[in-house]
C-alpha cells in the first residue's frame, strides 16, 4: 500500500499552495508520515525544493509574486529530477489563472496534473460551465480529453470526481467508491494532490502507485463518512489517513 | 429559512479575507451549500467577482496589495449589482486600517457592514477602548450609532454581540440567544459576514433575510455549545451549519 | 499555574506568523484566554504592537515583505519594553532563512528563542542534518549549545523535543512528559511559541513562568493523546488548553 510506504520513506514535500488549505494539507501529509514544508519566497524556493523529494504547485490563491516562485521552484525541481505535481485550481475562472497555468506548463516539466472535470476542460480548451473553483457542469468525455491533455503535456493526469480517472495517455484506470462529502470539505482535492506528490517520491511504477493512492483515498472518504456532518467529516479524513497509513486492516467494498 | 435557501441556490461567494480564517470560512460556506472562492490577486479579482453572486471584503490581515484588490473587486461588483459585505476587522486598532476602511467606503458602495461594537465605534468616531481585533469596552448606544452609520453609508449594519442588532437606518431587529463561546473561537464573526454575503444573494427583502440568518446563527451557537471546549465547539459550528441548512428540525428556545 | 494567569490577564499577543498555523495559533491563544491579533503589513505593525502585551515573530512562511514587518515590529516592541519571542522555523533549510534570522537577531532584542534541535544547531553553527522545517538528526549536546546561544544573544532559549530544555544561559530546566503525537500535528511548536509570548506578558520571573507553561503543555499533550489519531488529537489539544487554563484539576504523572 502506497500510504504505508510513504510513512516508511517520510518524503519531504515542498508545497507552494494556497492559504485556504495550507493547514489541512500539512496535517494530511503528516497523517501519512510525509513531511510538509510550505515556502513561497522567490529568494528561497530553489534551495528549499533542492532538499525535497517532491514539489506541489497549487494555484488556489496565486498572485504574481508566488507565480514567479512556482516557476523558479519548478525549474529547479526539473534540473534535479524531483517530481512536480500541478493542481490548477479554478484555472477556468480567470484569464490570469489561464495564463499562469500556460506559463507553468511551458516552463516547467510537470509529472502529474491533478484536477477536476472543469479544470480539465479549461486545460483542453473544451467549452464548460465552470463556477469559480468548483468543477461546474458540461458535456465532455473525460477519458478522451484527459488522454489528450496527458499526451500534449507529456504527463500523468488524474481527474477526480464521482469516479476518479488516471491516465498517462495510454494506460488508464478508473477508481470508484468514496463519498460525495469529500467534495464538500475544502481542500480535500488539494490534499490529494499533495499526497500524489508524496506518492511520486516512491520507488516503482508511478501509474501503479498513484492507482493505489487513489484507491486508498476513496477508502478514507468511505470510512470518514460514518460522520455525515462537515466538521466531523473533515477531522475524520485526517484520522483515517493516519489510521490507514499505519496499516489499518484492509477495507473491502 | 435562509440557510436552506442558500443551499438550494448555491451562490458563489468571492471572499477577499484574512488567512487566519480562510479555511473556516470556506468550510462554513460549504456547510450551508454555498460555494466559496478565495482570490486576492489584483489582476484577477474583477474577473472573479464577475462570476460571483456576492463579494466579501474582510480586512483581518490586510496589506497594501490586497487593499487594492478589495477596491477593484468592489467597484466591479457595484457595476454588476453584486452585493458587497464589509467586515472591518479591528478597524480601530491602527491608522492604516482606518484609512483603508475609509477608502473602501468612499470608493465602493457597501450593502452591509458586519462588525462588533468596537469596530462600530471606530466607524462612527465614537471614543472606545478597543483591544486589537477584539471588541473591547466602552459606553455607546449601539442602536443609535448603528443607525447613524447605516444612514451615513447608506447600507445595512449588523453589530454582533450578546444580542445582535440589525438595521438599515430605519427598520431594526434585535436577535438574542447564542452562546459566549462563539466569541472565543477565531473566525466565527468573519464566517457570519461571509454567510451574510451569501444571504444577500437570495431573492426577497434583505432585512428579513438577514434577520433569519442571524437567528439561525444564534441557534447554531446554542446547539454547538453542547461541547463546551473550544476545539470541539469549532467543529460543531460547522456540523450544525451543515445540519440546519439541510433542514434539521426547528429549534425552540 | 501560568495558563490560568494568562486567562486572568487576557494579554493581547501580536503574531507575525505563517499562514499554515495562523488559525490553530489564534484558537490556541483564545483557548487559554489570551487575545491574538495577526497583522503583518509594514505600515501598521508598529502601531499594532504598541497596543500588544507581547510580540511573536515566526518565520515559517517568511517573505521579503513580512521580514521587514517583523523587524519594524520588533524594534518598536523593544522601545516599549514589550517582550519578543522568535520562532526560527526551518532556519537551517535555506540561506534566506539564515540571513533573515541573523538580521532579526542583530536588529531586535529577542527575549526568548523557541526552537527544535535542528534549528538550534543552525543558530549555533553546529553541523546538523536538518530536513526542511523538521528537526532532523545529528549529534549535539543540546544543553551546552542552548546555553551558548542564550549567552550569545542574551536571551532565554527553549529547545523542545522528547524532553524540553529551558535556559537563560545559567539557570536551566528539563521538562519531560508529553506525547510524540505532538510532533505530528502541524503548528504545535508554533502555538507553544505563541503561548510562551503570552507567558512573558505575566508578572514574575520569566524562567519560572516558562517552566510552568512548558509543564502544562506537556500535560496537554498527555491528556490529548487519549485520541491517537491526528485529526482528533489536534482538536483535543485545543480542548485541553481550554480546560487546563480554566482550572481543570491538577494532573499527576
Amino acid at each position: 500500500m502506497t500510504l504505508s510506504k510513504i510513512r516508511e520513506k517520510n518524503p519531504l514535500v515542498h508545497c507552494i499552495t494556497n492559504y485556504v488549505v495550507a493547514n489541512f494539507t500539512a496535517n494530511g501529509l503528516l497523517a501519512i508520515g510525509a513531511s510538509p514544508v510550505m515556502a513561497d519566497e522567490v529568494e528561497e524556493v530553489e534551495e528549499m525544493v533542492s532538499i525535497a523529494s517532491a514539489l506541489l504547485i497549487n494555484i488556489g490563491t496565486l498572485n504574481t509574486r508566488t507565480l514567479e516562485s512556482m516557476i523558479k521552484a519548478g525549474k529547479k525541481a526539473n534540473e534535479l529530477n524531483i517530481p512536480v505535481v500541478l493542481d490548477p485550481v479554478g484555472v477556468g475562472a480567470t484569464t490570469f489563472r489561464q495564463l499562469a497555468v500556460a506559463k507553468i506548463l511551458k516552463e516547467v516539466d510537470i509529472q502529474l496534473i491533478r484536477c477536476n472535470p472543469g479544470e480539465l476542460a479549461s486545460l483542453a480548451g473544451v467549452t464548460w460551465q465552470a463556477k469559480g473553483v468548483d468543477s461546474g457542469e458540461g458535456e465532455m468525455d473525460v477519458q478522451t480529453v484527459a488522454q489528450q491533455v496527458a499526451s500534449k503535456f507529456d504527463c500523468l493526469v488524474i481527474v477526480t470526481g464521482e469516479s476518479d480517472y488516471l491516465t498517462n495517455g495510454e494506460k488508464e484506470h478508473w477508481i470508484s467508491g468514496g463519498h460525495v462529502l469529500m467534495t464538500q470539505v475544502t481542500g480535500t482535492g488539494c490534499l490529494l494532490s499533495a499526497i500524489c506528490a508524496a506518492t511520486l517520491a516512491l520507488e516503482g511504477d508511478p501509474v501503479s502507485n498513484l492507482f493505489e493512492t487513489l484507491t486508498d483515498y476513496k477508502r478514507v472518504a468511505d470510512i470518514a463518512s460514518e460522520h455525515l456532518l462537515l466538521g466531523s467529516f473533515q477531522e475524520n479524513v485526517l484520522n483515517e489517513l493516519h489510521s490507514i497509513s499505519r496499516g489499518a486492516v484492509e477495507w473491502t467494498l
